[in-house]
């Protein structure tokens, strides 16, 4: 039931008529930093929970000409990160995809590497193309690889660059830069040598943290609020995906989903933002609902179409499209004889965290009848 | 060090200069959604953090005329409830008193009673003045008196009324409905009966939690994510409020603290919303530091004055004044020979549940050298 | 159903009959540190849980003249501690007065103190009688006085005395000593000095945590597994227990039950035991039931008569008895006309830790019939 | 420092003499259910943590022999299951191999089943050698190879059995028996139908839980005090600590260790026992420790040796053996060129829930110098 059906004019809701005292009054409490409840009230306390965003895809076949002409046009040191920010058409004053997420497609050239910083703000990162790019964080540098998972969670130093020979490294970015602007807990340092020096071996925490079910017996002390496992490998996810997919049958809204947590403790990844994995199955479509929370899809594998907020988006491999809060969603994977895989990160720990995760089934089960 | 000390020449920040080419390109980015990161880059990556709202105080000797005379211009059955906003200067646009808080002050006349709803925001109450009120929250009913502390938390239905036989009771609200509009999670249902039946004796709670260290053996089965106690009687967090203040000499920021919490675990009252009581003895002035997160300060007992941001603020019984986040703040009790009390309620449970506390003491010890 | 009624003479049970080949193959085992499991299946994996204690009932009356002689008999410098411990007839063997929980009762004469010493083991205490007895628990002093409880946990220094100018001091002392020295972690201390310094003020924290609701804001970084709140006045916890009672009929098996917590999480007071108070209205005659976990039972107020497995015990005020594991318990307050308060300690903690409660309801209600 | 050299006759200890007043004291004490705490105080609180069971080896290559006899001298429909136990010299009392965990070995015979039940106890499995075992719990059936570790939890249904051809199936099995018993919480049921039905696929949770990092969205559900994955495969836990080895030097005491965790929250297996995998580079020699909380341990994989309490015991693989709570223990790998690797088992979950964890390096550093 859509928010407009509901009827305003009742017990309980503002439906205080306009006057010249009324006015008067209402003037004179601008006055003392004050105003009257009723004149907002139905505003602020809709019947259904409103999103800001409105669906979007960004085709990646569009994006990437763009991206790699920001190469030609700006160098690294005078950009900082030569990034094409993704901005939802309703969400331009606070730079976000959807909600309070930030994403952003990002390259470097061979043989080019950023300095070192760290901020308020937590990051993640997932590897679209190119080789030899690599991301250091408190120490740990992580070799990067196509669909691989990455996080720099908030507060640690971290830095990217390129070792490859030629050709660019492409990856999207996603943070939580307008939340934490949002709740003005954001700060910015730049590292004090402009890149840190190595700390243990290359890809430590992958293989310190490899098989679910082992942990190394230190692990249980971590206490900080985000993964000590910084990088999530594309084969070891993925075959995990394909394992649970052959346990049964999966949701009937998402298909087979796996959530990237922390390993020490089940958590999410970091402590506003999570993200998952999701498969379908060859030719398989999915119900539609709706939730509070929102999410950025990059498609990971295969192609298809999704329905979101009544409107089609027709998706393949790295596109990127976002699903505003409490907007009817449902997927089709297009290829009967192949799955498709859509990586996906989101704002579900604030949500939850915060108690305000709510769900609905769509009562007809899907928007397309 | 003040923000604006920095300097975004640097490497590692973004400095590139306009030209027709680059001009040319954003506009043809702006056609796909997309964006260049290094245009917005340093302003939503600031060094410190940066608060939306500005410190202000609300005169209770200014707004209790107008909240009376709101009496006489609207019906309840027409204004819902009549409500006198506390509005940010810098916030107007999302109804919020500070950063992402509301809050009100609210009158009933005797015998008047408003209908009972529910919604995905969180409520709070703290009494003024009167006699009679009583709040029913998911059929426990609570009496309530003069710096009594009430929760309403989202999802409970909840109703008003004043059972007094003449004057009005007059008490302040807070809700969390600039946060979860900001999260897109609100809604809001009017009671079907339009009022709850009652279930059980009335001031059920605080008869259930009544001493620190003891709890009934099946309260420990309560897994709701806000305490089960509703009202927090003033005279007993006085009284836990002097016993505290003869322990020890508290703390140097805030004098003696005591935080209301949900007696089962000890967590903040609500998911999004927490509160406290501060004592400061008599002629005491506080140190002055900043940390993230906002509070509404409400003068429960006292008289004093708060330097905010290198601002001067007085104030007495029943002022409301707000602390904007990353402010520097420190309090004064103006009176040498009694104490003074400063309730407040605050977002701290949303940045502390997402990782975004942060404090500093003041160089200085005091804005006021 | 009783474990005597089940049948062992059946598939998925052991039943091989005894020859001589498999008594030389055992004699055999036996050389090698080994045994064959199905000669002992059956009695260690029995059908019930079967208790190791019996029911049993101490009377103050007669016990007090010999806690007094004890006094005549040897001198505090030698016994370390005049205590007349209360051994089940059936746990003599490990000192302990129900299943793994040690308890004694202590006296001190005017004027005497014991030295200091901590220990692994975890200790309670609930005054009988007496005036000016304290304990001092890693520095705090507390003054202890009629149907007080009081702590010592694990690890903590802690000693005791006696300030009164006649006349003697009587406690319970409960302990887990048989516990720890099952598990092999028993350890012990005698402070360097004999005697603690004073840290703070006297009954600090029953002065920090006072009032259901209200916690210091300090005390939520309190993370040791016990409470930080040392002494439980009566007054206080007698006060709740009578405000709970107004509030509902209570527990068919218990009456009004008050469990003494951790104030900072709710938690029970100490990681190995917990504590109750329980109120039965005049003339209340509770259902029976049973369940895991044993618990030493001490009449705070009133008179009445307990059934356990089967056996009735009249108790009156200070008489102490013990509800073993597994066995049915019902009580009944024998005063129509006043309420009967029975203080308890007991091993909840472990069990529910160890994910080992379980419950059952007396199928006739009553074992009285 | 052992615990002999303690000084008893020091304030703060017991030391009565003996006299026939005392004598006579206790004698009317005992009649009472009553006893003199002096009596016994320094036997039960010992200076230091004492052990009740001694460091014992029991040879694979001897029992299983053994073993494979008891196949000829009991039918499994009168054995229930052919299992010998192994038992410490100094608990025979309780059926324990060490502390209060139960081990045994047990064999099946190819196309043997054995009948489903469950109980109080938790119950762990370690495949030692033989084709075509399984085991079935709560419906899920799990194939089981060498070196496999299975869990069956309290309160699950399981039965075991072997789909060979020919040969037999031998594993370790290990219970919390003796400790369920000591806490008087165990119990035993027969499946009503005596085998179970299927639930879902064949090593169904192998492949919900796969990789470390990603969990089933579902699975967060999950809240039950056990594993959801019941099968921990060889491959991948020792694949996982040879990756863990290549990460850095691990622990001085006890090499590289994995523990085995419950993949949804990281907490031990199950709410008594613990697991873990421990592995020593070729050559490697451990420093001495010792702590509370007893580990009965499975030679995995290579040939070595351990000193525990002062005794060397020479171990290879499928040997057992046992650490008993606070005994001084080392270990060398004795083949210089290839790793040795040690299951164990441990009761280390009850010791850390109850706070009774603590650890000493040896003051030496070796027991063999």
């Amino acid at each position: 039931m859509s928010a407009t059906e509901h009827d305003d004019d009742v017990e309980g809701r503002a439906r205080v008529r306009d006057n010249d005292e009324l006015r008067e009054f209402y003037r004179e409490l601008g006055e003392h930093g004050a105003g009257a409840l009723w004149t907002v009230a139905n505003a602020i306390e809709p019947w259904e929970p409103v999103a800001h965003s409105v669906p979007y895809l960004w085709s990646y076949e569009k994006l990437r000409p763009m991206v790699v002409r920001s190469t030609e046009l700006v160098r690294p040191e005078d950009a900082g990160r030569r990034v094409v920010m993704l901005l939802n058409p309703r969400r331009h004053d606070v730079a976000a995809s959807v909600g309070w997420l930030y994403s952003g497609i990002q390259i470097m050239l061979a043989g080019e590497r950023a300095s070192a910083h760290r901020h308020g703000a937590s990051a993640l990162r997932w590897i679209i193309e190119g080789e030899g790019a690599y991301t250091i964080v408190d120490g740990e540098k992580a070799r990067l690889a196509g669909n691989d998972f990455v996080i720099t969670p908030h507060g640690t130093w971290h830095e990217h660059g390129s070792e490859g020979t030629s050709g660019a490294v492409i990856w999207q970015d996603g943070l939580d830069i307008p939340l934490v602007n949002a709740l003005e807990a954001n700060w910015y340092q730049v590292h004090p040598d402009l890149h840190q020096a190595l700390a243990g071996p290359i890809d430590r925490s992958p293989a310190e943290f490899l098989s679910a079910g082992v942990l190394p017996v230190d692990a249980r002390t971590w206490d900080r609020p985000y993964s000590p496992l910084l990088r999530y490998p594309w084969e070891r996810s993925y075959e995990a995906l394909l394992a649970l997919a052959r346990t049964g049958p999966g949701s009937e809204f998402d298909g087979h989903v796996l959530r990237y947590c922390n390993p020490v403790n089940g958590a999410d990844v970091m402590a506003t933002m999570g993200a998952q994995l999701q498969r379908l199955d060859g030719g398989q479509a999915t119900s539609a609902h709706r939730h509070t929370g929102n999410s950025m899809v990059t498609v990971a594998k295969g192609r298809g179409h999704s329905v979101i907020a009544g409107q089609r988006f027709d998706w393949k491999k790295d596109d990127v499209f976002c699903i505003p809060a409490w907007a009817w969603h449902e997927h089709v994977n297009d290829d009967a004889d192949d799955d498709a895989v859509l990586f996906s990160f989101d704002d579900r720990p604030v949500i939850q965290k915060l108690a305000l995760h709510r769900e609905q089934a769509h009562p007809e089960g899907t928007q397309q009848a």
